[in-house]
């Protein structure tokens, strides 16, 4: 391709409309522009890198024995009152009426029709396992559309759904299905994890989400550093802690502590680290009145795991600033485990706590070197709270470290939850009626554009790992106008390039250097060949990649050693 | 592929929602599912056609030098009051409103939204000129859907639009398009012709539609038999006689005819050719009362000629039979231009006869022997008609003939419609601002296939052009469970054709020969190799070509050089 020919058009300037880097630097670089909130036309730029996604993402599921069908955008109301999501699903469905009256909506999601479309199609045990996808345009109604195409309401999806006679053959397929994302992020030249994940409003059995790893990622994701093992923070367990509890060493003594309402200014005023203080949180309980939730200062409550308890009142409710003096005789501020007459759960890591502060339960008052077993009694515990770097791993894989990822991808064994609700049957084995079971499976195909920049970036601009990079070479003459041999020798790089299949962009254009440079950078291609009189006249050409540091001279008839070394 | 696993689901019965052949073969053939009134699910094997017909489509767009980018199906309706068109176009339009009570449409077609995003992305006449294109899924609400995907309510379409600095440039970038839809259709392996097409409702200049021919194309085809000239039967001109009429031979005669009101009642009465009559029709005219049309009794009358003419009122408004026989004496039928009180027009064709009938202006009456200049004055003449077959051909090209077609792709000058409403401006070489001139030019994707089928079927099932089809080829292993050499044969076989880039299915769903047999011919795969346990006896395979009458046997080595021969 030759730059003069398409349509680049870069900007200096960061729109003020766009808030993360990866929609910054999409506008910046020309891949996109914004029709409507949450609407985006892809430029050509932009819809080179968006089919490069698709097409591995293509691959990988044909490899792994998906068929690909496609369904429409549009879909009736009729199939969403049969699974009941027409009542439950909320403004974020893009509901429609056609000129009979008849109500649509856009489809953010397709099981209804899928399974539509499977108890039409299939009739027999002997024609499953079979798993159906597509690559297409979908909808959701976000009530604030941002981020650009990361949180979009038009988006390109891949969403897979499998149906079985069996769960073990649903395992399978979600193996199998689990596989193929990670293969897919993998050949994309990505840093990311998959997660244990919770099933969520979708229901179902099982499920994993893939996370592209990012500093400004939405999740929080622990990971076992000396193992395999993810979750997103809230899923993943914590333990108690190993070996006996050391001996106390001090006293328990009443501390006046004015003022002091938050742990912050708790431990300035006993100047402990949080690590050594508890905080008392009451919820209302299942068979008490009230329940007093007891954490490190340090840690945060886990509200679902908190429920999960069986002394907790679902839904969790927290018993007020008003409410609280009448159970404990203090305000929130100065509530604790000592003396409190209220079933006590404390989590793992409170519990093996010694010498620690606490509220005294009297108002600006604290305790420190409250010791379990000797000050109150051994506590009742439990796992109440979110993990945290440093925290044990399950399984054996050492420690656990906490970082940031956007979630690309999602695997889900639904069951039978769609099939049940919609009369999804096959005659079985032995010519019963079955219901199959399903998994579902989605890929944000124009999120993971966005989600590669979020990893993939510098103060220049986007740096594109090669397999997703719009073009992987820009070929950038410079000085053609005082010496013609230039142009000749960029035509025949290119033209060689060309012929040996790969991507590659002439720029043509000619700009001064450091402009065309710096479009090149913006806009992230992996590699640069610069043509120039000087390099010519010594037998050079200078290369760059867009990760290195600086430009190296080579070899003018060395360049395609070097190309197939950079691209091996 | 192998057959077992891709969902192949064929019916015998003919399903009774289908009207025409394409649309019952897709169904029989498992080719489309319906989801609801005008919207279908591609499966698997369907979609293997769509995506080689997109595939096509997108290579001769990237040849001519057209961008592809991806804009969003739903479009705000801001865009649409710029152009008027929200207003304008009809309950088609599949309007909707997002949660915050702003207005959509599910976008049919997409000239707002591309000329939005040209404004601001085109600054200087240097970006010109420009071809964006997109291959995406519109909406059309039609009222009464019908015809499979042929006229769906969601369908596939590739859309192009073009910017230009002068007319001269739409016109080569016209001529381009023109000439890869001419490939695209050449390449599909499909009988077509592009025809010069009224502009319609969309305005512009210029136009062409391009029709894949099929007896049971909705759209009449005028084309020249020994040259390129074709055009919609309503666009085709006719022409006056060349040289003199011949002398008159018979006397002018009043005759009764009692009852006859149509020109079959005439005709059959006077014993003569509809071609030796005329035919009076009298319409409004701009300036008198009444002017009469004159035609020939075996030729329509071509509204769109007639309102063109200067002595004709717009629009065109027929005197009916109570208001009739005020201005002629005598009721519709009976009317005639001999002595006729209003002024007279008539057809190139009519004006060329002799001794010919018309009616007398007195009710059951008609007179033969009729000729211009002796019983009549000399008619002012002019192309009022339809083209028939035997007309003369524009520009030398000989005679017309007519033929149906289906019409799969448009392109259009658009000019300044859309640019100029919507206030579309670059500056231009002398610095000063210029409203750039577009052209659009559209395919349809979906509709092409259900076209391709009309044209090619029989009555065993369709017959793939073989660029289009899912499979080039299907193997069909018979007596594999007798003979295990039958299904190593056929592997072997399989491998090699993969191993080849050849596009083929295995069918190893152990069927019955017949029955399987039926499958492929039903589904439409071009070659079709047998590998039985007699063949393998005797060394030999059987071959067939979807359109050949029998099959052959051929030397087992020699299958590769019959395939290329095929395939050549």
């Amino acid at each position: 391709m030759r730059a003069s020919q398409f349509a680049i058009n870069t900007m200096k300037e960061t729109p003020a409309e766009a808030e993360i880097v990866s929609h910054q630097l999409m506008l910046r670089a020309g891949m996109l522009k914004k029709l409507a909130s949450g609407l985006y036309t892809w430029s050509p730029l932009g819809l080179k890198v968006l089919r490069r996604v698709e097409a591995i993402v293509r691959e990988e599921m044909d490899a792994a024995g998906a068929l690909e069908l496609l369904m429409p955008a549009v879909q009736p109301a009729e199939l969403w009152e049969e699974s009941g999501r027409w009542q439950q699903y909320g403004p974020e469905l893009l509901r429609l009426t056609d000129r009979h009256g008849r109500d649509f909506c856009f489809g953010p999601t397709h099981e209804e029709v899928i399974t539509d479309y499977a108890r039409r199609e299939l009739k027999s045990y002997r024609q499953l396992p079979v798993n159906f996808y597509q690559i297409q345009t979908k909808f959701r109604d976000e009530i604030r559309p941002r981020f650009g195409v990361m949180r979009a309401r038009e988006f390109v999806m891949k969403d897979a759904y499998s149906f079985h006679a069996d769960a073990e053959s649903l395992e399978q397929t979600y193996q199998l299905m689990y596989t193929a994302y990670s293969r897919i992020l993998e050949r994309m030249g990505l840093a990311w994890r998959a997660v244990v994940a919770d099933t969520g409003s979708i229901g179902g059995n099982a499920s994993h989400e893939f996370h592209v790893l990012a500093d400004s990622g939405e999740d929080a994701i622990a990971y076992a550093v000396d193992g395999d093992y993810a979750a997103n923070v809230e899923m993943a367990p914590t333990f108690p802690v190993d070996g006996p509890r050391a001996a106390p060493t001090e006293a328990m003594t009443e501390v006046a502590t004015p003022n002091a309402r938050t742990i912050e200014d708790v431990t300035a005023a006993l100047e402990l680290p949080a690590s050594r203080t508890v905080k008392t949180l009451l919820v209302v309980g299942s068979e008490a009145p009230a329940v007093a939730l007891v954490l490190r200062g340090d840690h945060s409550l886990n509200e679902i795991k908190a429920i999960k308890h069986e002394a907790v009142a679902e839904p969790l409710t927290f018993i007020d600033e008003a409410e609280a003096p009448k159970l404990t005789g203090a305000s929130v501020g100065s509530i604790g485990p000592v003396g409190l007459d209220t079933p006590v759960i404390v989590d793992f890591a409170a519990a093996a706590l010694v010498d620690f502060a606490c509220g005294a339960n009297k108002n600006g008052h604290h305790l420190t070197g409250v010791n379990w077993g000797r000050d109150l009694p051994e506590p009742a515990t439990a796992d109440l709270r979110d993990a945290v770097a440093g925290d044990r791993a399950p399984g054996g894989q050492g420690k656990l470290d906490i970082c940031r990822g956007i979630e690309v991808g999602h695997v889900f064994q639904l069951g039978d939850k769609y099939s049940r609700a919609m009369n999804c049957e096959v005659l079985g084995e032995d010519g019963k009626p079955i219901t199959p079971l399903m998994g579902c499976y989605g890929i944000g195909v124009s999120r993971i554009v966005a989600a590669a920049i979020e990893q993939n970036f510098d103060d220049r601009g986007i740096r594109w790992p090669q397999p997703i990079a719009p073009f992987t070479i820009a070929i950038v003459p410079i000085g053609a106008n005082k010496d013609e041999t230039v142009m000749e020798k960029a035509e025949a790089i290119y033209a060689d390039l060309r012929a040996r299949g790969i991507e590659v962009i002439l720029d043509d254009r000619g700009m001064r250097p450091g402009a065309a440079f710096a479009d090149w950078e913006l806009i992230g291609i992996p590699l640069r060949v610069v043509v120039s009189p000087r390099g010519l006249a010594a037998g050079q050409i200078e290369v760059r990649r867009r990760d290195a540091e600086a430009s190296e001279d080579i070899a003018a008839d060395g360049l395609f050693d070097w190309l197939d070394a950079q691209l091996a």
